[in-house]
């Protein structure tokens, strides 16, 4: 039997212990646990307990660490630390995934250890294992999904109570799924580790967390809500990522989502992903995208993996997709803005919808993606308002527009 | 590079010949292709065609065989050959792996050969794989869902453009989604098939076709659609498979699906599977159930856990749950009939709601699943509608009927 170092004990690690206990796993069993702090109480005996992650790496007895802390710059080091020592290796940490994914990739390689991070994005949803083996030799035209429960379960709250942001966010936070900095969720950038390390599997390519852009539903207000009210649609935060022609782009934006897509229905904490393949076509998975059990249900199915050193095949590497020249993206975006200078700012390429009053404009174009990167510290400084409407081209691309039309009317 | 003999050129066969050409897969090619007739035109070279399945099973030098024709007796001959012959085997034949899936996963473990059915249930969904190796050591609550296009078309037709039964049946043969003889789809059957499949990986029992109820949509009739419409509910044909207190038991039926449930989205030809699992929660997949490209994609993904020797895992099977006493399983069924005698054959346990008029009496109560069975060929003969509301309970239960519930909701 294998023997496991558990590395944190908050929610997830409690949530995989009680879980790998009552499910009786009978091929591995968790050695040690690392705490940090000596004086809380523990559901855990205290003989197994340790106060430092670094002894249970040391340890010859212990062949897989499981590490399940918040803190990301740590987590690497654990990470870095426990490969070279040739554990094999199960994360939880997005951020700390999708900011040194290629390294430890690579890292994993050298020295030969299986590295799983399947509960990291969308929590019980077994998304990467799925686009990693199951769609190992089928193109993906795209993935969308709603990868962030907190932002859902705020918007959701908006939508379906009518309640403002701020509200939904306090209640958000009261309820424990918001952190009381809820940067790393509102503003979209959870979501957007989670569309990284999702890029590696689906198209073979390694994107830095700087060269996505996202926007958040932090600038989002009441205008904008009644303007998606009014056309029956729903503002989602959509991470998403295209490939036409072979070319990749991704972001993470508000999206504008209408009855006919499966993201509509996806309310609360809960997390959702549109999957268009070459040949499978529409698919969609939906689950519990936190929460201590759904992610200690997804460590335990890496365990099992791990266990039978299976690792991912990262199939797509061999033959990766090329990144799109920013440029050459444009994409739709509905706008909203009160000081008129913003205009320019935005560069539109061509206006598709305006209404002009004194007191705010509001203009729907197309953008290229590289001057929305350019401008979005700007835009994000002004609280304008960004919302997608879905439709995105690749100038001079090949592909017509319509199959991925196609593909979402069905969907 | 491992060499492949394909046994059937129809919808699927040609599917997975055109996606293995375009995707440039590496690690196997077709050899030959076994045909019936050699008078019709092939999009194959005729270099490769051969006439005979003998012959490919035979080759020495052909490592995998991939059956897709139609024939569940002939496909059973070619899957037995194949496997004591040595070689791996992948089907795509629903109703051929249902009546002998103890004896063919017996065999292929005698003959130590990979033997995989992904494209047999939901098509293109990954829900072989996904209950078999992700939920490995997830205790399963329940599985329901959409496996039938042909039937759900049908019923997407009747309840979004007001069609009858009838024309929307005509519509279905018209376009191909529906055979001349629809008994299969239309009768529950072929949902039935797949749900022992999934009855396997989800709880490690082998369910017998005689021992698992189903009834169709074939009985229905405006007046129930009208019932449904009125309570803003759809029908749809569910394949459900629960477990209670480590006793299991399933059964196809039409049910009343409220727009909160995952599975009252899915449309047309489309299929869907909700999983209730004891850590993750709620889960739903949703895909093509059918066609040529979906079906083909899924064996594409079978192939290439084939090419490297990994067959599914069947871990539930070492520690399987009990088959529930039909005479302890209590379902709630609406009916409808004409005939008063058969209030008496359906033998109630107890009455929930209740119309009697001349003409026709409409009662909904529990029925023990065994009184169903035992009575469901007069239920036919005499075309009494049976739709289920989704509740149900084992006598005696100790979990409590509001934890599933309270999953409903959520789903």
């Amino acid at each position: 039997m294998k023997k496991i170092g558990l590395i944190g004990f908050g929610c997830v690690g409690q949530g995989l212990y009680l879980l790998l206990n009552s499910t009786g796993y009978e091929k591995a069993q968790i050695k040690s646990i690392a705490v940090k702090s000596k004086d809380k109480p523990r559901i855990a005996p205290n003989e197994i307990l340790r106060y430092s992650a670094d002894e249970l790496i040391d340890d010859p007895e212990i062949d897989i660490i499981i590490e399940a802390i918040d803190d990301a710059d740590a987590a690497f080091d654990i990470a870095r630390k426990t490969i070279v020592a040739g554990k094999d290796f199960i994360t939880a940490n997005k951020k700390m995934v999708a900011t040194h994914l290629e390294e430890l990739t690579a890292l994993a390689q050298l020295n030969n250890v299986v590295f799983r991070y399947e509960s990291a994005v969308c929590g019980a949803i077994p998304i990467v294992q799925t686009i990693d083996n199951y769609f190992a030799y089928e193109p993906i035209l795209s993935l969308r999904g709603i990868f962030n429960g907190t932002s859902n379960y705020i918007l959701s709250k908006i939508f379906n109570e009518k309640l403002e942001y701020r509200v939904a966010l306090k209640q958000a936070q009261d309820l424990g799924f918001a952190e009381t900095d809820p940067t790393a969720d509102v503003g979209g950038y959870d979501p957007k580790y989670k569309l990284i390390i999702l890029a590696l599997h689906a198209f073979g390519v390694y994107l830095a967390n700087e060269d996505v852009l996202n926007f958040g539903i932090d600038s989002l207000n009441k205008e904008d809500i009644d303007f998606a009210r009014e056309r029956n649609l729903k503002i989602k935060l959509v991470p998403s990522i295209y490939q036409i022609d072979g070319k990749v782009f991704g972001y993470v934006l508000p999206e504008f989502v209408s009855e006919k897509d499966n993201l509509y229905q996806v309310e609360n904490e809960f997390n959702g992903v549109n999957i268009e393949a070459g040949f499978a076509g529409a698919q969609f998975l939906y689950g519990r995208g936190a929460g201590s059990f759904p992610t200690a249900s997804a460590v335990a199915s890496d365990l099992d993996h791990v266990v039978n050193k299976r690792g991912y095949f990262y199939q797509k590497k061999i033959k990766p997709s090329t990144v799109a020249d920013d440029a050459n993206i444009l994409i739709e975006v509905y706008t909203r803005f009160t000081n008129e200078a913003i205009q320019k700012v935005l560069a539109f390429e061509n206006v598709t919808e305006g209404l002009f009053t004194e007191d705010f404009r509001q203009l729907t174009g197309y953008i290229s993606l590289k001057q929305l990167k350019n401008v979005a510290h700007i835009l994000k400084r002004e609280k304008v308002s960004i919302i997608a409407t879905g439709r995105r081209k690749l100038i001079g691309q090949k592909t017509t527009e319509k199959i991925l039309e196609q593909e979402k009317r069905r969907a």
